[in-house]
């Protein structure tokens, strides 16, 4: 190895120590530069706290120091302001992190205007358009580093389990999950979709390269104003060759397991920021408990739910069966008619199809859903007539099935709403840093 | 750590072993499946060459060890066609991989029609429209494996240097790179913009976090036709708070060195098969040459070029310049009216931006553009208003110049061209799994 990135300063050049890092400079004078979090006096001594996005630090500012203008600044300095401090560093076991700086200098970058978010509480539509800004508080910082490391984990799954990454294309002719919530937009003359899913070529790609997954964006134009919605959102969707419906539900067992359990080790400080109970993370160890959709219509009915077999669930049942169980629930074999043309039927009664979702506990509900896939040729033909989908569009997925079709099968888990389940977040717009809303595209 | 991913078959659960892994299996009956690559015959042997996605591995068929039935079917089996094969291992240094099977069975799953790929020379048309089968070919499999390296190493770079993953949205109300190569869609009533670039947001989450990048799908309706273009291309965008000009050079040069080792060191075998010769990525280690636009105007017109200064490169230019030099070159201080309105003007020379572009050697030109952001809010809004931008979609860019704006810089480095350049490919198109060109997007 001619590099080993093992020493941040040392690739950044940058002549500056971050906050984190502080507890290895104790006793030396060094440099930090932030933005001036939180201030307050006593007496003689100033306590100006510095966030740089790794840690916040205290600065004790002691009248004795310091220049008369330096101290007078600490007095004002607004929050926000962006700031040069020089100090030493000690260890202090009541300091933020465990250790504060004794500012020397104090140089201003650039003194803020009235920054807007207070500590007053805030409606959420205003700190949706102030989402740049809010991204500074200490709660958003904690949710971004959960997210890092959840999406950290998901690569780290399938890579170790010799899976290949294939990304899948955003603009695309075809419709995978019907046509009503398509976002669609002028492609030199003609008409282009913007991805609802990626399974459609991952299929293509597991049938050249065996198990493969992709982890991008796609795109539901959902008019939905639901805590579970977002029109954007990240999926990451493994598609494998010879495996059928038992096959990826042990996988995605095993996968949101891993997940959670990347988060419990290395996002412990995080989780407690955000005062998430890690009681039931703690129990998201497989086996997960599996039912028929039959028996969760039973469960359903049985709450008082008049709820019919034939119907999809929507999030008053997945809340009302995800709270029945103490760990994430897999159910299986759901009613064909209520499934995508894709899936494969239940060769013991048609009317069912292969597929799974996964239902998270604490009255979450769906985070994954997947199937076995529609291998034959002459059936699947036949679904693209029933569901008046183009079969133009389709002619390079039915190719699939006329070289060398193998039983396949997949899942698709939404980023988005694991985040917000494992953080236990009362909205889905908080799991990503600039949510897209039913018409909210801004910041 | 209670789950922890280190045997591909304790969380799959298939009943099969994957090619690449025969080796571990050498005296043992296993069970293969995949899809047939190539056949031959001599005698009463038949050799079946048989692709999983992990490898490929020769079956050989002794008439007198299987059924007729069996051994008339290894006759005239078709390419492509899907089958179970079972039999035991040997190792045999002539095999591919340097193992084989002998088999007892050979199950068809599905006979494939005629497979349209064939021997013959194609057309790229041709190709590009069966891009789904084409990827299953030995030399596509080598680059999407070499992709998966580079995407990794990207993500492990940052990562290992404190950098926090901050996804940027893709539907966007705001144009970064100028507004005539913009994908538009109906957003509930508004128009949104796909993302040229995640930039102006990592500008906010830098002020957030510190050290930040984002990685996924940008989009620019180019009607160019050219090697270096698609519609669609995936981009790495660090932004660092406090970094200034020199900084990011030192930081592309060491990004850009660690990806070319770990693909030399993790993908060799596939740099084999791609034919690539190594020397020129051998070569890439720090420090890169450095020079100035200025000095870049002198050297084309040294060379014959008429080039004249205040003109952006074009393809001509980047590929002269980039085969002047046997290593990765940086050129900086560009002439600040062919450069965006966020760049920040050099304090010696305003006619000149803080910019950087890394151009490939051996031809290949840009894969990596960046610059130091200007950080003044009356000048950026200056900009703003000289480049007849909508003032509204970026009163949140502004916001980041009036609540402690600092020094920043950042790049993107385009992960197509860099695949390119690394594989020596002829056309960007093949760097990625399903490419949009121009009146391209099937399928």
């Amino acid at each position: 190895m001619i590099i080993l990135v093992d020493d941040e300063k040392k690739a950044l050049m940058l002549e500056q120590v971050y906050i984190a890092e502080m507890g290895k400079y104790v006793g030396e004078n060094v440099t930090l530069k932030g933005w001036v979090y939180n201030r307050r006096s006593s007496g003689n001594i100033r306590f100006l706290m510095l966030r740089d996005g790794t840690g916040i630090a205290q600065g004790v500012i002691s009248k004795a120091d310091v220049s008369e203008q330096t101290f007078e600044l600490a007095d004002r300095i607004p929050q926000e302001s962006s700031a040069v401090v020089k100090g030493k560093i000690r260890e202090d076991k009541r300091a933020p992190g465990g250790y504060e700086i004794l500012v020397s200098e104090l140089e201003p970058i650039q003194i803020a205007e009235n920054y807007p978010i207070t500590k007053k509480e805030h409606g959420t539509g205003f700190l949706m358009s102030h989402r740049h800004l809010w991204l500074r508080s200490k709660k958003q910082l904690a949710i971004m580093r959960i997210r890092n490391v959840i999406i950290s984990a998901c690569r780290k799954f399938f890579d170790s389990l010799g899976f290949l990454l294939v990304d899948a294309p955003i603009l695309t002719p075809s419709a995978v999950e019907g046509t009503t919530t398509l976002f669609e937009t002028d492609y030199f003359g003609e008409t282009a979709y913007l991805s609802q899913s990626g399974q459609l070529y991952m299929e293509a790609a597991a049938m050249a390269f065996g198990k493969v997954y992709c982890f991008g964006p796609t795109f539901r134009a959902e008019k939905s104003k639901t805590r579970r919605h977002i029109t954007e959102f990240w999926q990451i969707e493994p598609e494998i060759a010879f495996a059928e419906l038992d096959d990826i539900m042990e996988l995605a067992e095993k996968f949101v397991a891993y997940i959670t359990e990347q988060v419990l080790v290395n996002r412990a400080e995080e989780l407690k920021i955000l005062e998430r109970d890690t009681g039931p993370l703690e129990n998201v160890i497989p086996p997960f408990p599996r039912i028929s959709y039959d028996e969760a219509v039973d469960i359903l009915n049985k709450e008082g739910s008049s709820f019919k077999w034939g119907d999809d669930f929507g999030s008053p049942e997945e809340t009302l069966l995800s709270e029945k169980f103490n760990k994430p629930l897999l159910v299986h074999h759901y009613p064909a008619k209520c499934k995508p043309f894709y899936m494969k039927r239940d060769p013991q009664n048609p009317q069912l199809a292969l597929a799974i979702d996964m239902l998270a506990p604490e009255g979450y509900g769906e985070i994954i859903g997947g199937s076995q896939r529609e291998d034959d040729l002459e059936t699947i033909k036949k679904r693209i007539e029933e569901h008046n989908l183009p079969q133009d569009a389709y002619e390079w997925y039915l190719d699939l099935r006329k070289y060398g079709s193998v039983p396949h099968s997949g899942f698709g888990l939404g980023l988005e709403r694991t985040i917000t389940w494992i953080c236990k977040l009362p909205h889905i717009r908080e799991a990503i840093p600039f949510p897209r809303l039913l018409e909210k595209c801004y910041p």
